[in-house]
């Protein structure tokens, strides 16, 4: 287990989810809050979806399908094919294990737990010792702004298949949004704080846009360390590469750090991309580099590690 | 095929899907409306569902699971299941293929469809040609009085399994409620109005209880004709006679022709129960004694005929 005392890790979906395992496995449940992006939560069919979180939570039970990405190992399509067969929407897969952590989450909602909460409720019974909560209680929706004009997220992103040119993003309901209650502790209280390689426009820069975020992590005392989730000029998974070509933006892990800016110190870059190191740190922050991809589990637990001890040491320095 | 015009059929749940189905086996889809009770339905996990309107459904689409009573053929229990892992409910069984029809209803009426357009829907993309509307599109919820105060009619019927001793019913806004367009219609122009063995205190009441319903029944042109849910001092299927001897009622043919009084003109009654025969005409209406069991789809093909030929006899008598 690593020494580190409190980490906070900002994740999206699939990218943050492996990292959060990582973490998750050097960490000991009270030393590690995840805080998950919501921003590409919507209601579908009556049910509250909240993709990022149940990729996050099922990633930390190790029942995650790591073949596609998102979802639960084994499951089955009988109620989407039914569905189907009933010409109803199918085009956002919920198969059948998954649609009971919907289901649940809907009635717990209607009930008025909070999205905090109803969180905290799924962990506890998924087994899932280490705090996850969503990065607010508010409701903050993406509306990604394309050739085809304003789309909802999941219309962009599943529906789409984010075949439309990109133009951006916004977050509607993100500037009057505040962090939800265990974001702002683990802010207040954490020793390092790590982005984990999530899409940065999809996933991370909502989290960013809450009331507050982007300037407590600006004046951190706790060093900021960021994964590329840029290798070898293409992403590890998802469109970000994409995006970034669409948007006259080259696809390198040192574009990836002008976005982020001055807000992390240290940046963990691929082997592929060591020739970038040099100009990444001009821009005023450490870099190491490492191995990012991660396939095993060993993997996730060495790039945590790597992201641990490069804040413990960046830390040292600042004291 | 019979010769009878037009057919109104009053139904509820499981009873009333098998003479629904027996119906549709001997009318063409434009000589039958089935109008369905929908005091039963209620929102649960986030989802509309209509039990009795889907059961009806079925069985008229030869999908329904006529084992269980309730629900398709073949299903799975995969969703559930994986609730049941994550500590939610499921005393209200929510079967997998079975869900997609909740979750369409849901998504349509959540988008603005009435409850009868998404009937309407669901009906077409099930081949279910005849027509089959909700008894209204407004809110109606049966509040069943028990021994352990008011429960909602699920909380009832399904989770207490009908155990609390049943001291009636009252039909939460049934008073303002109007029967649905094709209800309006169906009373305006039926030749033959027929009442489905179903439960008369919670499938058969409610669509009484609805404005001007037991008034223009009262005073139809066309016969009313009833088949006798009850078969040798028991209920075919269901709670129907537990809940006669809690209110004292001796669960005969008897009492339920009682019950509807001078509203129908013909009863079916089943041979077990001819020696009722007598008493029931003594009301002022007629009987005929035939066998009401519908195990196979002649039993109901033959139900459907024996009350169509007594409706046409007495509306010959009435002329």
């Amino acid at each position: 287990m690593n020494a580190a005392r409190q980490v906070l890790a900002l994740a999206g979906g699939v990218g943050g989810g492996k990292l959060a395992r990582g973490l998750a496995a050097v960490l000991l449940p009270d030393n590690l809050t995840l805080v998950v992006n919501t921003a590409d939560d919507f209601v579908h069919l009556g049910l509250h979806i909240s993709p990022d979180i149940d990729s996050v939570l099922y990633a930390l039970a190790d029942l995650n399908d790591s073949v596609q990405g998102w979802g639960l190992a084994g499951d089955t399509d009988h109620v989407m094919d039914a569905l189907a067969r009933l010409g109803g929407d199918t085009w956002f897969k919920l198969r059948d294990r998954d649609l009971a952590t919907h289901l649940l989450r809907t009635q717990k909602i209607s009930e008025g737990y909070s999205l905090s909460q109803v969180t905290q409720l799924i962990a506890d019974r998924l087994g899932v010792g280490h705090r996850v909560a969503p990065m607010t209680d508010a409701p903050v929706s993406s509306v990604v702004d394309t050739e085809r004009g304003y789309l909802a997220f999941q219309d962009y992103f599943v529906r789409q298949r984010c075949a439309p040119i990109f133009y951006g993003v916004r977050f509607e309901g993100a500037a009057l949004a505040e962090p939800s209650a265990a974001f702002v502790a683990a802010l207040e209280c954490a020793d390092a704080i790590v982005i984990c390689p999530s899409n940065p426009f999809l996933s991370i820069d909502p989290i960013l846009a809450l009331v507050g975020v982007r300037a407590h992590l600006e004046s951190s005392r706790a060093p900021v360390i960021a994964v590329s989730p840029i290798v070898g000029g293409n992403a590890v998974k998802g469109p970000l590469a994409k995006m970034m070509g669409e948007r006259k933006i080259p696809p390198t892990s040192l574009s990836i750090a002008r976005h982020y800016s001055s807000m992390v110190q240290g940046w963990l870059i691929d082997a592929a991309d060591r020739d970038e190191a040099a100009a990444i740190e001009s821009l005023g922050c450490a870099v190491r580099v490492t191995r990012t991809l991660m396939t095993t589990p060993e993997d996730k637990s060495q790039l945590a590690e790597a992201a641990l001890d490069f804040a413990a040491d960046l830390a040292r320095q600042n004291s």
